[in-house]
């Protein structure tokens, strides 16, 4: 395992994009959400997506610089055609016309076409919560990323499908992220380049029998990640239903189309404003915070935390001890540089010491 | 167990509701929401509320005939004093809001205050996606019904906190309900009614301790309910602390004060004609429903079907069959019409032969 100090991540990606050819403030936007996700401990939507992304530019599949274009829009509500560009730079547009339509209005609902990775998915109501905002935001994927079974069905219908929303108070705002699938498909990843085994339950294999082998997943044939809640796992294919009518049906995009979208993107923002008030509503949140945090511990040295917390606490611990990437992620990345002619002689001088 | 025709089980709630002070119209609502909840099998949301109801109105917790207020409004959003008259009069009211604003500007959010019990939370949203909207509502409860411990927890913080959507087709809509706990208060009470076990892994007793005893559940000392999850129940704690946050905090109530509160009520709600078009959309869920159906079972004999669809089944045969009605609960009905001066004497000839 490397070990990268923010500003060398940082710099790495910025030098790597920019000669796949992004424009330097592009490749800033897609950079800062990468290390920001490494920094909160999300590994699978961090440093481990640099060469998947220049993958992707060179197959065409992320178009720097494709600007977004509004497709329909009222006051409240937009269907923002992404064009390819990175799903970060289209994620931030439609968080910034969210913030702008909810302000005004109150409430705002915005969805996505022809929409990339957009990373991270509790980046984007983290950022509408860090300016007053209430939000929520949803992620679906087309066909190919369909490894989600429907409850009771032995064949993936939908992508793992993840919900986030974000919350203000006082302090760092309540920021939940989570899979309606069992397991997220980039937490596989992670475990598979670790060599480790999957948490039992989560995952069936090629033939429906319930397996914990990585390769086993990814096959050939490939096996399947089973909806979120086990025997109650019709709530968790409920849920994944919602992401999937959010993410693309709302935009127009049949879940039966094989579409080159990576994420359909949806963003829903309330104003508080508009109901109790903002101040209202933080002094509220705090108020709820301290009486969950406080609730005693089921067992011995246990602990309540609100949604959030822990990545906030992983990230106040790698601002200090720099972000690990594993040496076959990085080995991914040299080569990457290598077609683009980048050289990354001051990276490898940065963290030698640390190769195994 | 007994058993009710509709219009049997209508009277009988008719008569009760007026002859306990309720005008004609809003005990219609209110009857019509039972029937159709305990129709759709939902037994915990059916004529089970019949006497509570009724005691509820005795001690001044429903207030019939008390108008509703709107305290704040935009063109998208409203805050709504239900001045407590029966949740169901106040979840139909709030419901129309919804409607005229969404279809006028494509989104709405309203949220109520002083709200009673609005009975099965998925006929709200259904009523809006039957009207072509797409509707999502959360219902939390103030402090004495927070039975379930937050991820980690030993000791109540929130309530079982259910969540719901529903979604236009060309037939039935799909329609979603769920308790954010790993099970529903009412369906504690009915099993207890019944004399039957939890399933495992749902409840604690007073000391911590995993329980299937409804009894070691209601106590005293009284025990608590999970987030749903099991393992990964920080998921169903942060469904919950949403279902708290657009149910109560929002609408400007501390989720620590004894509020009468039973329900804080919120519906969303979009207008798919300023998306990609109602019929569209329409079509695209038909396509979904499709997918999802004909997936391959993951066990023989087994089928996916869509959130609602049991029900819809359940409906079809209960309007033939009747609706099914404990003893016990028909004796504590019997005392309220005896309270009330009410006759029940062609209810008792009419399903006399099918008592034990």
């Amino acid at each position: 395992m490397l070990t990268l100090t923010v500003a060398d991540a940082s710099r790495l990606g910025l030098e790597l994009f920019t000669a796949a050819g992004a424009a330097p403030d592009e490749a800033a936007i897609v950079v800062a959400e990468l290390v920001e996700a490494s920094l909160m401990g999300l590994d699978s939507h961090g440093l481990l997506r640099y060469s998947d992304y220049l993958n992707w530019i060179k197959t065409g599949q992320i178009k720097p610089g494709a600007p977004a274009a509004i497709v329909r829009e009222t006051a409240t509500t937009a269907v923002v055609d992404c064009g390819f560009n990175f799903g970060q730079v289209s994620a931030a547009y439609i968080v910034g016309l969210a913030r702008d339509k909810a302000a005004a209005a109150g409430t705002a609902a915005i969805v996505s076409q022809n929409c990339n990775h957009v990373g991270r998915l509790g980046a984007w109501p983290q950022k509408l919560a860090e300016q007053g905002l209430f939000a929520l935001a949803f992620a679906n994927s087309p066909q190919r990323g369909h490894w989600v079974v429907p409850f009771g069905g032995g064949a993936g219908r939908l992508a793992t499908n993840p919900l986030a929303y974000a919350v203000p108070t006082s302090g760092r705002p309540v920021v939940m992220d989570m899979s309606t699938a069992a397991i997220a498909e980039g937490k596989i990843r992670v475990l598979m380049h670790q060599g480790k085994a999957l948490p039992p339950g989560v995952v069936i294999d090629a033939d429906g029998q319930p397996t914990t082998d990585t390769h086993a997943f990814y096959g050939p044939p490939h096996g399947w990640i089973l909806p979120f809640g086990g025997e109650l796992g019709y709530k968790g294919f409920g849920l994944s239903l919602l992401v999937e009518i959010l993410g693309g049906i709302l935009g127009g995009l049949p879940s039966t189309a094989d579409s080159p979208n990576i994420n359909g993107f949806c963003v829903l923002a309330l104003d508080p404003d508009k109901f109790c008030g903002r101040e209202r509503f933080q002094a509220l949140m705090d108020d709820l915070s301290t009486y969950m945090t406080t609730t005693p511990p089921l067992k011995p040295g246990g602990e309540v935390v609100m949604p959030g917390a822990l990545d906030f606490r992983t990230r106040a611990r790698r601002l200090v001890e720099g972000l690990p990437l594993a040496e076959n992620i990085w080995h991914l990345i040299e080569q990457n540089a290598a077609d683009l002619g980048a050289d990354l002689g001051w990276a490898r001088a940065g963290f030698a010491h640390s190769l195994a």
